[in-house]
């Protein structure tokens, strides 16, 4: 189970101020006394604080994020219904879940309330930010932290959201509005609009694998080997929408799509290059080559732009997922540059 | 608009009869004496029989496929809106539309019905079938028809329907389904499914284009230049799926997208590469370098297999429509086959 630490008074980049801000954490080894051997670890769209659940085999005694020599943190993002403060937190003021009504926050809003919440727990400066896919876009956004970060490593993500990801995002917000039973997001507990947001996890799951993973798993296979049953590759969709409903809520959903489509870290910083060009930590960037989402033209292009970067290329056919299936290689391209930035 | 021939009677590989059954077909340039001289096109999910229209320039005097020498036939499939047999047709037994209650066929059976039509047109042989996608499909079906067919081009497309595909497919049909207003298919006319039609489009939008071309189009602009408005790739994909909405059957898609499924041309005929090995027509096969659904592996693998067969590669990056939109570059790979197989 996650931590929880409130933080009384939270001004979001659009003005709003939220009071009472919940900020769930996993944490795992201890902070030294300097208070400087953090690693802050940023979970995906659906994933919750349980990095060593999710990314398993990375966090521990002698793993990648090795516990004896690091404190590494999962902070909760803002609007995921796992601990920070969301759509399904009450509002203090009324003591109504806030549903729709939270004020969307950006990548940056939640980087700057982890930046609070690693404030409580003594950081005085981290070692590295890791994270895939969103997580990756919190990651480029600690770069701006200055000397308080020493490394970065985002994962399977861009400078900014692409276009591409943007039509992604909205097709899945879509499917979530455009069921009745959404309402406006003003649902009952237990009434969500279900149809809609299984609908959005059967096409973010395929945009997370590719055409070669489906085919090697799937290929034309039916249920049963029946032939007229269901294909599997359906009956696999079916499965994750389905599951997504029981665990995950419709307006976090929405809410956290937007946040994602928020990524620039040129916004209001300057020219786009510019702005990597000012990245002054040394930058592990780790691309996927069947990565259908965050294509590796746009690791490349951080690599190209980020003065201080290495670029490691997955090679695996999963696609955007590789980043949680192969975790050895992830792990073995992480202790190179680690050991590298370690001696120097 | 089309010309409609009537067939009083077809069986469906499923051995479902149908009766009195409507096949609509645009048609160009004239049949010569011999009978000989016919082109079949093959139309996409979407479209209609009017391939002058939505690949311009590709017929006339003169064009690719010119009508000064050739009869350009272009039928419709089994299940569109536009003409042929299909959910919003009438079935002659009960005066009612066959709605979800048409049997399903298979893309064997829209060929079969199509050379039924094409008897009917007085063709006794075909120079070569041509069509992308779903037309594609056709094509390869058409190889199977022996001395009746002297060419295919099949485009953008596989020897079947991969597991990629069909999770495209399912995941746009469970949007369709489970809107409310689905009700099993049985909507009265003007009260279908349109939300779901509607995500079901923005869905297949993505699939047709790629991250490349949704950058250099829509980069993060938003619309009007607002700091707030919607973005512009979102704004696309709403006017698309609205305007499906509008010319378009639920009924009919979530029909086409199962015949599309059936694509497999080893299905009952042997294992797939002899299947493929068995093709004696010259075949041009025309991949896309840039399509997301039908890989350009997919292509590689019909050209590996097929005697015959030589493989052109468009390198453009619009991805799966790339062959309605380079239609010159289309036209000249074509051109360049057909003087190479006519000089044989």
């Amino acid at each position: 189970m996650p931590r929880i630490v409130v933080i009384p008074s939270f001004m979001l980049e659009s003005g709003a101020q939220l009071r009472d801000v919940p900020v769930a954490y996993s944490a795992w080894g201890r902070l030294n006394e300097e208070g400087t051997n953090a690693v802050v670890v940023g979970h995906s769209l659906t994933s919750d604080t349980d990095a060593a659940g999710w990314w398993r085999g990375c966090i521990g005694p002698g793993a990648v994020l090795d516990t004896d020599r690091y404190f590494v943190v999962c902070p909760n993002v803002i609007g995921s219904p796992y601990g920070t403060i969301s759509p399904v937190s009450r509002d203090p003021e009324t003591g109504k879940l806030y549903g729709p009504d939270l004020p969307q926050a950006t990548v940056r809003d939640t980087v700057a309330l982890h930046k609070a919440l690693l404030d409580r727990l003594g950081v005085r400066s981290v070692a590295f930010a890791i994270g895939g896919s969103m997580g990756g876009m919190q990651v480029l956004e600690w770069a701006f932290y200055g000397d308080y970060i020493r490394g970065l490593i985002p994962i399977g993500v861009g400078g900014e959201h692409s276009a591409w990801c943007i039509a992604w995002s909205e097709a899945q917000r879509e499917a979530i509005i455009r069921d009745p039973a959404w309402k406006g997001g003003r649902y009952l507990p237990g009434q969500q609009p279900s149809d809609g947001l299984a609908i959005a996890r059967m096409m973010a799951m395929i945009s997370y694998r590719s055409a070669s993973s489906f085919r090697s798993r799937f290929h034309r296979t039916r249920r049963n080997g029946q032939a007229d049953a269901m294909f599997n590759v359906s009956s696999y969709l079916h499965h994750h929408g389905n599951k997504l409903v029981r665990r995950f809520d419709a307006n976090c959903y929405v809410y956290l799509t937007r946040l994602m489509d928020s990524h620039d870290v040129a916004r209001g910083r300057g020219e786009y290059r510019e702005v990597l060009k000012s990245i002054r930590q040394p930058v592990l960037i780790i691309g996927i080559e069947s990565d259908l989402l965050y294509t590796l033209g746009e690791q490349e292009e951080l690599a190209t732009h980020i003065p201080n970067a290495t670029l490691a290329v997955m090679k695996e056919a999963h696609g955007h997922d590789t980043f949680l299936i192969e975790v050895d290689t992830l792990a073995w391209h992480i202790r190179e540059w680690t050991s590298r930035i370690d001696s120097q």
